[in-house]
């Protein structure tokens, strides 16, 4: 016999962004705000001036993807039994992409799923991390590999923490807004063109359009199976770049703005792009002291490098090629030898 | 400024749970099969005569709740890796509560969720854990304190595994489908007056009739914010007996049998329940060799049991009452001294 189980989820994804000076958050339950020394160093009192909650605890874990891990994660979910956390407490994320993973996985298995609070410091973390309900941690397999989706129930973007935020570290999160811009929305690149993301609002502009064109395309691919891949525009090159540098030399959005203009390449080969078009955009990443170049010794040493973690040199790599400006073309069945053409060209 | 961000989650949880002899199970896709000695010793090959996958894996971990940790689930997630499984790929638990629980979890967060399959082996996991999605493992804070809620794709309930299964455990099965009936349906209770779960028709009905109505408990309150509470009937009692025992005395579900108990004969005290039909579930209970009694040396003791998670004696306990045979009512406004009182008489 046979019985057939129907329940609806009850639970949609129903949240706020505010872009805007920290406005106070008051929560009626314990809170503890997961950060790094470096953040908590800068910014912990202006979060503990706007936060009102029945209690308050702090958690610190040390600062950098090396320690987005199962022994970080640990020590957090350690701590929140410790101060005696129940189902009805919440997290607040209060740093950058890691601390934003972290929490929110954190948050998405503690006594089975309870409320978090995303406040990303970093410009990366603001206009790509806050939106998608993305969670995890890295293990020796690779990045990301041990997660859930849990959506947060409020972000909270102040420019204000930008501030701090060395040179390098603002331009890589432009290298995101330009990548979103590219691929979905014409007259948002048009704007950036004229724009400076260097004057407040702007930047706050930037980082709302951002912000919508990603919940435009989550909302239609939660659970990543279509047109969310497109948000990977740049990435396949740039993992390479990563892997091939052992992530020393670059910062991810500086080998995502190499990986923009090498896509970019590849689609003027392949007539999706003008030169021009191109060019454009090249400007544009360089405007704001992005890297655009890179050094390629070997170019089949670089093209095995796309299948590392695929199982056989047969498997497909899927290319996210820019449609002239605004729009986007899925890709699996370039040929190698144009790939190679691509890379011989671009690596001189 | 302020974005909204609304998206209705897509997924709903549909599947199916089939109560038959082990049909042949065909998956396009690497399976991972997570079990444990005791169960693969016995079972493991009548599994894989039914099962066709592309590639199959068997991790086995340790039997028993104390291996329900976050060191079997970092071995379970990295044979995962090890043997190169993907968001495409499919475990399949094979086991009891313990393995359920583990393999659901696991399955939860291994790249942000996958397919799985629970082919439970005990009649408790049959009739309790095959529904609801709860997942989850222990710390030395708790039991199922980390965790998700993660729906299996289908479950499949074969007898024939009971068949190895040693008669108490068995018996603490039977005390979860007699507590399912008790507060949710008259006409099962009376059914399984008469029913004899030692054959296979009554048992096949029994697992039947519980799962129903565990799903119809569980689609009304899906993260267990309300009616759900009541699946914990007799649990108040039975988690201080397991307490206090060291959770070496009793199964379980033996200890829920003394709760049951308990709990009847406070809900008698309250005129919820008549002495009649408290002796009714008695003697059901006692049918099957489930302990009914239990000594209790100091009845102060007990009570302060109830509050060891709770932050101070000021609580509330709440405590799940058959309200006649097929109802329930929960209360958390019950008297100390009329708890005490029946914790004297009842523990003579």
């Amino acid at each position: 016999m046979k019985i057939d189980i129907n329940f609806a989820k009850k639970e949609s994804s129903n949240y706020s962004i505010f872009i805007d000076n920290l406005p106070t958050i008051e929560l009626d339950k314990k809170v503890a705000i997961i950060t790094n020394p470096k953040v908590s160093g800068l910014h912990i009192k202006k979060l503990l001036n706007s936060l009102k909650a029945k209690e308050i605890y702090i958690v610190t874990v040390p600062d950098g993807e090396d320690y987005k891990n199962m022994e970080s994660l640990n020590f957090i979910l350690e701590r929140l039994f410790d101060h005696k956390l129940d189902r009805k407490s919440a997290l607040i994320a209060f740093g950058g992409g890691v601390i934003g993973d972290m929490t929110g996985f954190a948050a998405a298995i503690f006594q089975r799923g309870i409320e978090f609070i995303q406040i990303p410091t970093t410009l990366l973390s603001q206009v790509d991390a806050s939106v998608g309900g993305k969670t995890g941690i890295n293990n020796r397999f690779g990045k990301n590999l041990i997660g859930a989706f849990h959506q947060p129930s409020a972000v909270y973007i102040d420019i204000d923490f930008l501030k701090t935020l060395p040179k390098r570290e603002f331009s890589a999160g432009v290298a995101e807004i330009i990548k979103m811009a590219v691929t979905f929305d014409k007259e948002f690149f048009e704007w950036l063109e004229r724009a400076d993301l260097k004057k407040d609002e702007d930047l706050k502009t930037a980082i709302r359009k951002s912000i919508e064109t990603k919940a435009k395309v989550v909302a239609q691919d939660e659970k990543e199976k279509g047109i969310r891949a497109v948000l990977n525009y740049g990435h396949t090159f740039a993992h390479v770049i990563e892997n091939i540098t052992n992530y020393k030399t670059y910062l991810h959005g500086e080998a995502v703005a190499i990986g923009i203009n090498m896509a970019n390449l590849l689609a003027v080969k392949l007539n999706l792009l003008t030169e021009e078009e191109a060019n454009r955009i090249e400007k544009l990443l360089k405007r704001y002291d992005l890297p655009t170049t890179f050094k390629i010794e070997d170019p089949n040493e670089f093209y095995e490098h796309f299948f590392l973690d695929k199982k056989s040199m047969d498997s497909k790599i899927k290319f996210i090629l820019p449609k002239h400006i605004g729009g986007y073309e899925m890709r699996d069945d370039i040929d190698k030898d144009i790939v190679i053409e691509l890379l011989k060209e671009f690596g001189k």
